[in-house]
Formats: C-alpha cells, sequence, structure tokens
C-alpha cells in the first residue's frame, strides 16, 4: 500500500486505532441514521454512565481496569517465555475466555503460517489452543505433536471447567504413561485461582507449576493477565507492546464521553440497537489477521450485555447480538443480506492501513478490460478498495455502517483496541443496565449436562431431563 | 460412544439424517412455540410451495436438482483425482460460493489434521481454499508451498471475480518465473462457465485444461458440480457416496411435505422467522467436523433469502439471518445471549452419534467430586450430554430450538444433509416469495470498488464515491 494514497484517501492522521461513523449519520443513511440531536440524547446517557463507571471503578469492582499497568508481571512472563522456548508446541487446554484472547492475539500478532513453519525457520514454540472437546479435533491435535516437545496450560478460573477438565485428565495420564510421574510437572503449567478451587488443591498437592488468575477478573476480560499473557510471550508475542497499547486506552477512556471511543463505540451501538432496532452488530474485519479479533469480540458483547435481568431487579431480554464476519471474503457470502435483508444491523469495519507483507498484481492479460484494472495495484490495495467500495454501498442502500482503522496491526495497536473493547462494554452494561461481569444463564445446561454424566447431587436435573422428554415421535423425521 | 445408550436415549432408528423438532412446539418452550393449528398452517403453505417447486424444476429452472445424479461426472473426477495425486498439494483459487461447498465437505470427512500430515502419512495431496486477497494472509499460504508440487484450481464462473482473478495472476506470473511457460500448464485447472467469460478466452487461447460450471448452477448450489467435485475427489473424499447421499435427499424430497426433510426445514423456518419473530437461525453443530457446514449453509442462506424485491416487484427486507455456532465451545462464548437476551432467535443444533476417533477420560484424582464423574466417559459422550443439556436448558427458558443428528458423519450422510438444505432454500424462496437464486445488492459495493481501482467505464462511481465522502472530522475520532 502506498502511505500517500492511502493518507491522501483517508485524511486521518495516525493513532493507534481511529473510528469514523459518519456513515451511521442520517447525512449518509436517510432516516436509519443519527442526527446531531440523538448525538446530544448519547452524550447525555454517556455522561451519567461515566459517573457510575468511576464509581464502580473507585470500588474496586472494574480491577481489570488496572491490567495494563503491570511492568512486574510483563517481565514475570518474559522470563517464563523464555524457558518455554525449549519446546517445540504450546498448547492452551482451555475454552471461552480462558482461548479466545490468546487466539485472536496470536493470529494477529504472528505470522499466519507461524505454526506450519518447521522449527528451523522459527523463533518460538507453535502455539495450540484447544478449546472444544471434540475427540477428533483433540484427538487430530495430540496426533501431531511430540508430546516430549510440549508444554500444556490448563487454564480454568475455577477448575471445574468440565471441558478443560476433561482435557487435562486426558493430557496427564498421557505424560504420566509416556515421561513418567516425575518428568511430567514440567511438561504442565496450571493457571486458575490462586486461593481457591480443585484445580489449586491438586497444583498444591502435586507441586505444580501454576500461574494466578487474579480476583476479580472474569474470563472475558482476561486476556491481559496470565490467561492470555503466558502463552503469547511464549509464542514470541510483545506482550508489553500489547499492554502499552493496552494502557493509552484505559488512559484515553477518562477524557469526554463522545472525544472517547470507548464511551463513544459504546453508545453509538446502544442507540442503534434501542431506538433504531438494530438487534445485530456485524464485526467485519477486512485482514485475516483480525479475523479472530472478531470471535474474542462476540464473546465479550454477547456474554456480558445478552441479559435476562436488570440491575434493579426486572425481567428484561438485553442485548445486541455481536455477529463475525471477514472481508472481502464474505462480500460473496453474507453482504447480500447485509444490503437488502432485514434492517436490523449496523456494521462494524475493521480494517488496516498497510500490511506487513504485500503482494503485487502483475500486469498480465491485460487485452481483457476485466483484467487489465487489476494489474499494477497490489493485493492490500485490492482489499481495502473493496472495504471502501462495500461501506460506501451499504450507506447508499440506508444501512448504517461505522469503520474502525488501524495504521498498522501492531502489538500496541492490538491492545488499544481490546482494552477499548473491553471498557466499551462495561459503559454499555450502564446504558442497557444491566450487569455485564455475570454469565447466570449459561449454568442450567451445565446442569442437565452434569446430571446425563452421572455427577452426584444433579440426580434431580438428570430426572427432569428424562420426565421433559417429550420424544413425541410425530414431531421426529428420519 | 456406547451405541446402546446412545440409541435408548435417543430412541431413534438409523437413516441418513434425522430432525427432532419436539423443542419448536409449544409442549416444550410454552408460547415461543408452534401449535398443531400452527403445523396446519405450515402444511398449507408448503403444500402450494411444492407446486411452484415442482413447476420450476419442469421449467428446467432448478437444474442443480439434477446434480446428484451424474455417475460420468464422477468417473471423470475420480479419473482427474487420481492423476493429481502426484502434487502434494491442491489449492483452490476461489470465493464464496466457489470455496465454502469445499471447505465444509473437505473438514467433514477428511482426518482435522490431514493437511498437518507428512506426505508419507497421506494417500491424498493436502486441500488448500484460497478465498481471501488479504496479502498476509496468501502470501503466508504461498509461502509454506512448494510451487513445483502444487496445482492451483481457480474456480470462477464468470472468471471476472476481482479477488479470485487477483490470486490467479499472482499465481500464474509465479509459476511461469519458476517453472517456465511450457510447465505451467500442468500445474492449473480453471473452473469456469463452459462458453462464455474471459476465463474461459484465456484457457482456450493457452490451452489451460479446464473443468465446467454447468450451465444455471450458481456459486451456492454448485458444491455437486466440478466446482466441489474435482477438488474433493483429489483430497480422497468419496464424491460416490457423496452424490448417492444426495441422490437419496433429492427422492426423498418429493414426499408429502410435512414428512420431508427439505420442505419441513423450510417451512418451520419461515413460519418462526415471519409469525414468532425469530429473525436469526443459529446453525449449531457439536462436532469440529461438521463446523463449517455452518458457513457454507450461512451463504446458502443469507444470499439466496435475504432481499430488497419479492417476485411481484414490490419492496421488502426479506430473509433470516444464519449465525454459526459450535459447540461446545460457544456455550462459554454465545450460550448466554441465546438463553437470556433478545428473543430473536431460533437454535438449529446439528450433531453425530458417533465418532471417527474417541478419546477416553481416566480415572484420576477421583477424591474431587468436581472430577470424578468424569473419569470413565468419553469425550464424544460429553460432547454430545452437553448438547442435549444445552438444546434441554434453551427449551426450559422458553427458546425454540431443534436438532438434526446423523448418525455417522459419512460422504452420503453430508451429501443428503447438504442437498436437503438446497432444496430448503428453494422452497423457502417461495415462502418469502423472493428469487432464491440471484444476488443483486452485491453489485453496487464492487462497482465502487471498481472505480476506486481505477477501471475503465466506472468513473462515475470513482466520482460519486468522491463526492459521497463527506468526511466529517467531527465524526472521525482517532
Amino acid at each position: 500500500m502506498k502511505k500517500t494514497d492511502e493518507q491522501k484517501l483517508s485524511g486521518r492522521p495516525g493513532g493507534l486505532l481511529s473510528l469514523d461513523y459518519n456513515n451511521l449519520m442520517s447525512p449518509a443513511v436517510d432516516e436509519a441514521g443519527l442526527s446531531e440531536a440523538d448525538l446530544g440524547a448519547i452524550g447525555e446517557a454517556l455522561n451519567s454512565a461515566r459517573k457510575n463507571v468511576e464509581g464502580q471503578y473507585k470500588k474496586g469492582l472494574l480491577p481489570f481496569m488496572d491490567l495494563p499497568f503491570q511492568s512486574e508481571e510483563v517481565k514475570k512472563y518474559q522470563s517464563l517465555a523464555e524457558n518455554l522456548r525449549k519446546f517445540d508446541n504450546v498448547v492452551v487446554l482451555g475454552i471461552g475466555g480462558s482461548a479466545l484472547g490468546a487466539k485472536a492475539v496470536f493470529n494477529a500478532l504472528r505470522p499466519l503460517n507461524h505454526n506450519s513453519l518447521p522449527a528451523s525457520k522459527r523463533a518460538y514454540p507453535r502455539l495450540f489452543v484447544a478449546d472444544n472437546v471434540d475427540p477428533e479435533g483433540f484427538g487430530a491435535l495430540l496426533e501431531n505433536l511430540d508430546i516430549r516437545k510440549t508444554v500444556f496450560n490448563v487454564i480454568s478460573k475455577s477448575g471445574a471447567t468440565a471441558e478443560t477438565m476433561s482435557q487435562f485428565l486426558v493430557v496427564y495420564d498421557r505424560l504420566k504413561r509416556d515421561l513418567g510421574k516425575t518428568s511430567l510437572k514440567d511438561h504442565l503449567i496450571i493457571t486458575t485461582d490462586p486461593q481457591s478451587g480443585v484445580l489449586r488443591k491438586i497444583v498444591d498437592r502435586q507441586a505444580l507449576m501454576s500461574l494466578p488468575v487474579p480476583p476479580g477478573i472474569g474470563g472475558r476480560f482476561s486476556v491481559m493477565t496470565a490467561v492470555g499473557l503466558a502463552p503469547l510471550a511464549a509464542a514470541g508475542v510483545n506482550i508489553a507492546d500489547f499492554l502499552a497499547g493496552a494502557a493509552a486506552a484505559q488512559q484515553e477512556s477518562t477524557a469526554e464521553p463522545m472525544k472517547n471511543m470507548a464511551y463513544l463505540f459504546a453508545g453509538l451501538n446502544w442507540f442503534l440497537t434501542t431506538r433504531k432496532k438494530r438487534a445485530s452488530l456485524v464485526m467485519m474485519p477486512y485482514a485475516d489477521s483480525l479475523g479472530q479479533v472478531a470471535d474474542w469480540f462476540g464473546q465479550l458483547w454477547n456474554e456480558s450485555l445478552g441479559k435476562g435481568r436488570l440491575l434493579n431487579g426486572k425481567d428484561a431480554n438485553a442485548g445486541q447480538t455481536a455477529i463475525k464476519a471477514l472481508g472481502a471474503t464474505d462480500q460473496h457470502s453474507q453482504l447480500q443480506l447485509y444490503m437488502e435483508g432485514p434492517k436490523d444491523k449496523t456494521i462494524c469495519f475493521l480494517r488496516t492501513e498497510t500490511f506487513r507483507q504485500n503482494l503485487n498484481i502483475p500486469r498480465l492479460f491485460d487485452e481483457h478490460p476485466e483484467l487489465a484494472y487489476l494489474g499494477g495495484h497490489s493485493l492490500g490495495e485490492l482489499l481495502n478498495y473493496e472495504q471502501r467500495g462495500t461501506a460506501r454501498a451499504l450507506a447508499a442502500a440506508g444501512r448504517p455502517n461505522f469503520t474502525m482503522t488501524m495504521p498498522q496491526v501492531t502489538p500496541a495497536a492490538l491492545g488499544y483496541l481490546m482494552h477499548m473493547l473491553e471498557v466499551a462494554t462495561v459503559v454499555s452494561g450502564c446504558l442497557y443496565k444491566v450487569d455485564p461481569l455475570d454469565q447466570p444463564g449459561v449454568e442450567l445446561g451445565k446442569k442437565y449436562a452434569y446430571g446425563l454424566m452421572g455427577r452426584d447431587g444433579f440426580e434431580d436435573f438428570k430426572a427432569a431431563y428424562d420426565d421433559s422428554l417429550r420424544d413425541d415421535p410425530r414431531y421426529i423425521l428420519s
């Protein structure tokens, strides 16, 4: 990407991240858009949210906001990473918040073929995140690894996550069989609550190496703790810069709400959801490296805001559905729906101005007008022009969208983006009047599963499951 | 998975696929559910849709319905696949409908670590599908390949797809440079329209090897043409069985609509969308192998039904938003929203009763009740119990859901599923009264991008883009 062209087109200076919401405003998208009066209403709601957030922070209820400022922790994980360079593989056993942050950052900041490079071409171990219990998927992963060159990082705050603990048992058994009870300890790092839980008990009893999940930090806000930082440092991510970007986002989040990206992101989306019927927010990166940021954000947003009860105890069905898409690929899959289907979506583009590797399109077969215009451009230019074309077309169709741009995908820019979105999530909790830090809705399904698995104390759920099994054969087609 | 336990719980015989919609009915989900009267209304709408579909088929407008019955084609692609076994890599250059089918089937039917196995442990080439123009992603892929051992299958029906043609130009140039103009032909297979388009002209002029996309078959209905079958056969998929399963689905789709999975799938979802405000359909496989079927389905459903105009010419904003999820992973990411958030979703589970590889959870640390219940089960059992627990919990929360079960993930079962969903999509077109075979909404964004790229004839779009660039600095935060 020629920097000068790009700057001419974007006209923007180069911070870590910018947010352009021209295509949310009514000049661009007519009646679907926001007016100046709407922005005024958003600003008022945000001022009140700010007081609320500041109050919570002072009470110590938002400790994730302090995570960017931990230079001691950084040194600890960097030194651990040095010790892990003797391994060829780091495998995280974790699910949900114990997996998505590391996956997103690793994919963004390490070469996209890192894990398929031979050891001679890599300065750091490969990083795998095993976040499902599918025996075919987990089996295929284990089959690919030389267990003697592999360290497993088991991550579960409670130590009771069925999926992660099952993986742990499978892996512990293999390590014991293949390496013996003494050596297996060199291949396990346990990240869990520093005080309580079954995994902590096992760590203490077996004298295993462990890392803490700090108190008060839930899974989806944990990428800047040992949960994310330890495996990321091991895989060669510059976690000091990552946190420095996050620190910038935290510092800027105290600015006047409408001039403050975290608050603005929260306010715009809340207003669009609750006043403009935009029930869904499509997060659409236009960069392979940023693809998994959309998955991480999907958990953060959906699990935090999708709530059945307001803070005042009243029933509700709050939330906005974050949906993942990837440009330009999904122009050929989802865009038709976004352009013409139900008017229930806001599209958030996430793009980068520069690529760390570019490829030029050669001038070939240029007697054909369908190909002649391609030659001389780069693939990066094509991708960015497609994003601009798509954003413009959506606006022309009256579909609100906004664009977040990174001048470059760097550790600092990614730290900024992710921390900004975490703050935006907590601000959104104030706007929707829900608790963004809990997830009560996931418990019932677990209890039925415990019952079906025969866990002591969950016999009632097994019985309730059996009772409820209507399985009316009229409603089964086979 | 012990077959007997499983059968006792499911009580179902073993066809290729079953569909259980007990949890869509009001006994299970109260007022959110369907009544017998609703089923009657669905049946009536489907009877009329069936006449419509049969009429279209007789007029030759639905040629995809004949695709399962092509034994000659199968032999052709099998024989091609034999010739390609000398290569180590098959790389599809294609996007959208030229990519998603092959990705879904390859992921479902070949071992999940196929591409990371060394050549000595593989009977077939690796298959990569390059479906984005991100220079970092495409560059990383090319870097990993020995181009002398690689064949590229360029797939674009029109031959004018900007992304695919850009990749083609990059690859053609490299092949010419590294292998010379004569040898490069051995490394290219072009799948395009048999008569028209720029790619066809290049094939003819350069005497390249080519395969046809049959007339009347759009990208998202093309997995059972050369588009899907050729690369899949090359990677070792049993395409004869895949088509046999599809043929069974086609034959069964002429049965009485409410006893016919394709029609039933269409009717239930249409009614839930248009009468029960279920604007979204979450496709949630509980198997890593089936994960990418949800991406393929997402294009099929969203691009086919998301339409701004009805067949009678009236404006509309039709469609239902298909969203991808993956169990058990997304229980820890999306389930909270599905349980308690906006009541605008139907959940479709897709599961398998048996896994081709299973892993037993050892009895270890069973002095802890949080772990003791896991030992003795398999990971496959855990995954399936989690699916059951989640389905039951959603029903208890009044959230409609239904479950499609494959006794086994086989080529035939996958062919059945995918063809059934294609028929369901065309039936849905009748119910929504839209054309499920076009995608007019994707053109405008392309035209702006052409303009920005400087393509002759698109100067007006460049000018319109520039004019429309409001870029009001008040709405940019950086």
